[in-house]
């Protein structure tokens, strides 16, 4: 943050002068994130496709303006945070478009879960316009967004790594550079297919450990001690009884839900199939969290799994 | 260990009547754990198939006989180490087996990995005797076998279990019991279960981030720092170049063969199918190492489905 | 058949001999397998564990008696039909078993679906007490057996089939000689694979094409014009409207069981892991239709996979 | 085809005005459909992005030009036959496209199989600028395709069906029309899943009958006969010495790559991952398809996925 000094009756101050920062999509993530720029001092300038999500924010202080082109205009640093990959072509490229009126050097960065194929698109857009994209996916939910706990994994040219720190740390505790643009999202897409791998996995290893006799306590303990331990074991077991505090503690309410898992393991394997590059537990993973979005798993966290693959009572 | 006290020149000695203990598969495995037995100063009496694999433990001091009913005939405590069902059912019910002049209340423990019917099977013959069987196969490979670092899971009655432990500790670092006859087999095969699993799913993972442009040193961090986590991922990487001291960085050589792994995830199968329980990811990672054993990679450490999913160089 | 002459007042007549004909597991397919022999001038001496089950049988003509070793004292050729393997080893070899009182020369059918491993062991068994054992399983359902037009696939020593033959042909429209014991099992196991491959197949395609726009008879229709043409899609096809008289057509009521198709899927699965062939696709149709076991569709036809991986309404 | 009437010397002459058939992307396939144009009597203009390529249809008798926007210019009738999504996109809407100076009321087919998504794409454009597109993918290769025995599966408005229907005539055996837009490759893709999925379970089917004592002659004969049949069993055996004539016979030489195979099972899986449709069983098939294409086997026909899965000599 650049500043000016003042000393006044012999007491130095410092001056900040905070530019603008400007929020796109105000949904259950970009809510929170937002409200902690503004907690760090920055003045934001907002906008949301349903004008009442921006109530919240506007309470809480934030100007609220009509476009993301309005907003392009009057702030040259830009966080955007929405569903899905056309989405994120319609607020860079579209009629009322960022790079409608984009200043100059403008950094953009976008928090959305995509395509890394759109994330460089984007970039090569906005380069055209004189501004600078970078891609920044989050992990952690609502809570770390709440929190500031968010993780950030970034991709985009180095030398602006540092400018798009700055204000990713005032809403996550972890910020990682991972390289050119869309290896934010490429990073953020392998982390989750890992991650459903290892839940469903752990699913129906302790489902079969249940049914060969073993207590689930038990068999997590040895599994934690041993070579099949992972996070979806020591951290969020999904078998009720097991750990407290998360999700199969609750009926698989809250969480991450399985819609959303599912939506990311479609990205994993169209950039998979686009690579070429065989995916074969990844591609079951993904079918598996479709066919439980079907049978009425859709909103239930994505360790629900295992109720899925239990033998229902009586059978 | 049961001893007599004796009092001489005032001063109490105790005098430990050590029974000796039997040993039958005397393998990679068998051999250097049958040595621990030896070094904590249980008389051993041994036997194989392989007259040849007799010798090394007659030199360090064990008896050799010619049979696993010699065996039973001298020892009251016998612990097996064989290579699968087949043989464990030949050494116990065969024609010159355990059974066949197994002294009443013998304990026998059965560290192979096998079939947790057939773990059941060998209990009841064995208590048609009057003797006691537990499993109580081992994780850990020759190395953790020769410094006395194996993972014991163990299955039985609860009142042997002291007794069992008494020995399994000379050869271990962790003996864990985990219920009824059986229960030992099923924590291992659940555990290597959801290693596989986990392993192949790093190897996808690590070679579509590689493929969309991520460092691998970096990728590997970023998930060992989230929810991708898990052994393979931060411990055993399948990636040469990400860590050393494993077998990746060693072109895949030593370590956990692919066959065995194999073998393991049949036996999976075979209990999930026995108990009607789903495994769709389990399933598909047998499947796979499956075909890696027909297509080169039988003798290679189960991390080099790495190598096997790769693209081939100049496709 | 053999027979003797005989003139009388002129006339010949050819007086056969025809020995009686055991039969064992009156099921809803083995009851009108037997009463086809009894059609067929057999007499036949019967047996079933549960009582009621006979009653049937002897009202159409049956001599029934108590056990498998009864049967076996009064008939030189026996057919059995049991639902699973555990079965079978039971009548063949247990303490009432057919093995107890067998006649030498004896011809031992067995026409129930399991595991050619245990074909191949009642076959040693058999010859042991000087009988031979051959498995002969049928495809076709109760419609099939009730109208002796059952699909026979026979394993066995070649100079047996004949005499197998003459019997197989009442009960079936087709009896096919597929080679050494065990290899009956063989054919079925390999064929149903197949048909849950293709069936599984023709679900996903249909209910892909049909929400890519596609009217469902012409997708059909297209789809055997072409390459994509099997079993499913031209004689049985899973999409209700497609096709009269299927199950598809009547709610997935009657046709062929998801639990029978799963069990037939947990055989081939068996055989695969034990001969170390892998079956990806198989494997996974086995997990498909084991995890429809424990979500309700347990006994509903096996072409109700349509349904379960169809979006639900109101998705 | 429009005429005039013309009497000479008292007879009648027919004088048809044939305007001429542009044709876009001289390929293997685009060459021979191109040479049935002509042999048909329809004047052709070309072009195609290798110049060379254009070589051999000049010889032919067409008209060669520089880019799709000249044929566009001369052609009210355009005819496209192109790799991959995007290289349709380009050819029709880059700043040489067909797009840019196509005339109202050209009709538009795209031969091309791509993602039925982009043919939608295509169809808004082209009808932006009052043209209309269809599209129209293949089944069959190289030969069909020089016999004019393809197979073509037509999507776009119906009122003009026939006209496409006229000049598709000249090129295929076979013309279906399939509905809207973008339904021509819904039903190309389908049937190709469905036909990877039977391939696979055939060469898994063939596989494990053999390793359980079946001949493969005999175990094809059975299945044919049964609810395993299938194209892929009857037409196209994928285990050498089984049937004559196909590429099993041949060493896996000709016929249908692998390569190609794995493209169309990826545009299965994105139209699926779009739709949201569950394909469990494609998306293995996909899977095994690429990692073939990655281990070997790029340019085999696709039913060496049988010498794939087979266990190697010696192991």
């Amino acid at each position: 943050k650049k500043y000016s000094v003042c000393i006044l009756e012999n007491r130095i101050f410092f001056l900040f002068t905070v530019t603008p920062v400007g929020f796109i999509g105000l949904g259950n993530m970009g809510t929170p994130m937002a409200k902690n720029l503004l907690r760090n001092g920055y003045p934001v300038i907002a906008t949301d496709v349903f004008p009442e999500s921006c109530k919240e924010l506007q309470d809480t202080g934030a100007q609220v303006v009509d476009s993301p082109a309005d907003v392009a205009e009057k702030a040259d640093r830009i966080i955007t945070m929405l569903p899905s990959s056309p989405n994120v072509i319609e607020v860079y490229t579209g009629p009322n478009g960022i790079l409608k009126k984009v200043k100059k050097g403008t950094l953009l960065i976008d928090s959305s879960t995509i395509d890394p194929a759109v994330s460089r698109e984007m970039a090569v857009a906005a380069e055209k316009m004189g501004a600078v994209f970078m891609d920044a996916p989050v992990s952690g939910g609502v809570g770390a967004a709440s929190m500031a706990k968010l993780t950030f994994m970034v991709g985009g040219v180095e030398e602006e790594y540092n400018a798009a720190q700055e204000l990713l740390t005032c809403m996550g505790a972890n910020v990682v550079y991972c390289g050119q643009v869309g290896t934010g999202q490429a990073a953020k897409i392998c982390n989750n297919m890992l991650l459903a791998i290892g839940m469903i996995g752990t699913a129906e290893t302790m489902n079969l450990g249940i049914r060969l006799g073993l207590d689930p306590k038990l068999l997590a303990k040895i599994l934690n001690m041993s070579s099949g331990r992972c996070w979806s074991s020591d951290t969020y077991n999904p078998v009720p009884g097991v750990m407290e505090g998360v999700p199969s503690a609750n009926n698989y309410q809250g969480g991450f839900g399985t819609t959303l898992m599912a939506k990311d393991l479609g990205l994993a394997q169209n950039t998979a199939t686009n690579t070429k590059t065989p995916i074969p537990l990844g591609s079951l993973a993904h079918q598996i969290y479709r066919v439980m979005c079907s049978r009425g798993y859709a909103n239930k966290d994505f360790s629900s799994v295992f109720q899925f693959l239990r033998e229902e009572e009586g059978q």
